[in-house]
């Protein structure tokens, strides 16, 4: 019933994204019977022992591998990053206050315009000039001290470029991440952040949880007056089971923090992340027909975004590549061109594959050219 | 790698609940490869063709099944039906204005509560004095001509009582219904309805995704100042792709549409859950020991609340039952007893097993008490 163990597609996709094929061989039995209960994952109560015992061991597989405080929540959400945007602000943000923002592409913008709904906004940086292709430096920002909260975007999805470490704000601000596209991608020390969230379909799991880390003590800041489902600390405080929990997504999510410890944690995963995006990029970097888009001191490991010399080469790789099963590597329609998105779970053999079809491709065009 | 075929335990669970088992068995091979991509459901972009086809056919298959007209936006949200409890006032209800609510258990409460947060509400009626167990009748409730809008949960999923049609409220006054736990269970007159919303996790699919149908034209009349993600009118404009939407439960839920199709559509399984309710009501009528709480006239066939003698004989029936392969039967805690909640596809062979069993137990206590 689970289909041929035939070669799959190699899923270049910005997310949903490829998952690991383990899970994806545990996660068809637990549809059928989770952990030997006689019922499947997707059936099972929320409130019953076995989905609880799936919750717990997912948000102890999770503090485990990022090293997460217990002054720490960890939190699962619906609605994605685009609830984000609005919610950080809607608790944290007071009318006659104001966020610092780092603006490094599409996602920090929308971040930002969310939040001005809610209070004041002070961009302590923006990339805007040179087209989101550069991770500003220090020197070229300016956080505020009274800020009551700074945000940035750990990695832009469709700019391909990714914070090296994490900004240096003022002693007491809070700082506010979201890491969708890149969390567990590397270590990270949480104790630096005031809050963390990520929607979970690129590193993560599926589409349809967010996992939300935030210091307690910065929750109990947020406004009270809001309905429960809009309150961070409902979140903590009642485990995510204030009502029904996305209870797959969630399940899957501690599959993938499973094969993340047997991939060496988060410090192996960095170091294969470090080794197929390289692949791409020293190709790129000798390529006469090739190029990456980003700056090379703020390159995404994550989601890299390349031209050709041509869009009419770029629409021919494009379909040629398709065909030849490296599927997802259109870039996004705001940007053009191609984008390859490495996360996690995307095999080497896949990077491999890419680069192979590429040296091909320049190939068969250099001789055709000449 | 899918488990052996053997029986799988009988899930009474009120919600998530138990699914159909050919969708389970499709499930498990879209895991792997969705319809021949070579990329399974939980990996595939949600704006690539793949899930494009799953999200129209999806939708399609629900304005079939129901009879969803033209006029009417059928929409994927996120949060469950504990987040429709809010949105629906923060779109709807002014600070000037009021709306009506049906007051029949837990669950039109809190949404009753929730709706004080934005404005004005009215309690057309109440079945709090006799502990939820009935539906007030018509006489028995006052709607009002200038509501923004009248609101009713159409099946109390903890008190097991059902409403046996739509309410009638004043013309022009939009109809807005938590149909959670009986949607699809039976047929509709969608033009009756302003709105509907419904948590999938009972009778629809998995937790994680909540179907919305509503008429554009009401959508039209909310609030045109909040985050995009808390509109109704960017789910219907952008066909719930503002953002990333919850690709995998949407996946399941074409799947059960199509499943529901096969049963003959709603009157197929109207038919079909009515004749598993009479087993159980028939049983819990003729009984000394077991007795059904909601008023005859009121009764839910989705979710049947029984009560034994004693609490101490409930206590072991639940147990003997559990290790029966009887599973989920505690009553929700609020209320006490037992709960057997028999979806869409809940198998007619379980409610034979539970009877049998029941009345079994009944035997046993009958003969050992002489």
């Amino acid at each position: 019933m689970t289909g041929p163990a035939r070669q799959r597609t190699f899923n270049f996709s910005s997310g949903p994204a490829v998952l690991p094929e383990p899970v994806l061989r545990q996660t068809q039995q637990a549809i059928w019977d989770l952990d030997g209960t006689g019922i499947g994952i997707l059936e099972h109560s929320h409130r019953g022992g076995a989905f609880m015992r799936v919750l717990e061991r997912t948000e102890a597989r999770i503090r485990e591998l990022a090293g997460v405080p217990d002054d720490y929540a960890v939190m699962f959400l619906q609605g994605g990053a685009s609830s984000q945007f609005f919610m950080v602000p809607m608790s944290f943000l007071p009318a006659d206050g104001h966020a610092d923002f780092a603006v490094t592409g599409a996602w920090s913008q929308k971040a930002l315009a969310e939040a001005r709904r809610y209070g004041g906004v002070h961009v302590a940086c923006s990339s805007e000039a040179v087209d989101f292709t550069a991770i500003p430096s220090a020197a070229e920002t300016r956080w505020t001290p009274d800020a009551a909260y700074a945000h940035f975007t750990s990695n832009e999805t469709i700019h391909g470029t990714e914070w090296p470490t994490e900004p240096a704000v003022p002693a007491g601000v809070p700082l506010v991440c979201d890491a969708s596209s890149d969390l567990f991608s590397r270590p990270l020390d949480v104790r630096r952040y005031g809050l963390i969230y990520a929607g979970a379909q690129k590193n993560l799991g599926p589409a349809g949880v967010t996992l939300v880390i935030a210091r307690k003590d910065f929750l109990e800041r947020g406004r009270r007056d809001l309905a429960p489902m809009l309150q961070y600390r409902t979140f903590a405080a009642e485990q995510s089971m204030y009502n029904t929990p996305p209870t797959f997504a969630i399940y899957i999510v501690g599959e993938v923090m499973a094969w993340l410890r047997e991939q060496g944690g988060l410090a192996g995963i960095a170091a294969a992340n470090q080794a197929k995006a390289k692949l791409l990029y020293d190709f790129l970097d000798q390529s006469t027909l090739f190029r990456g888009t980003a700056r090379a001191d703020s390159r995404s490991l994550m989601n890299i975004p390349f031209r050709a010399t041509t869009e009419a080469l770029e629409k021919e790789f494009i379909a040629a590549a398709t065909a030849r099963g490296l599927d997802g590597l259109k870039g996004h329609r705001s940007v053009g061109g191609m984008r390859a998105s490495l996360y996690n779970a995307f095999p080497v053999e896949g990077v491999h594959a890419l680069v192979a079809f590429m040296d091909e491709f320049e190939r068969a065009h250099r001789s055709s050219a000449a």
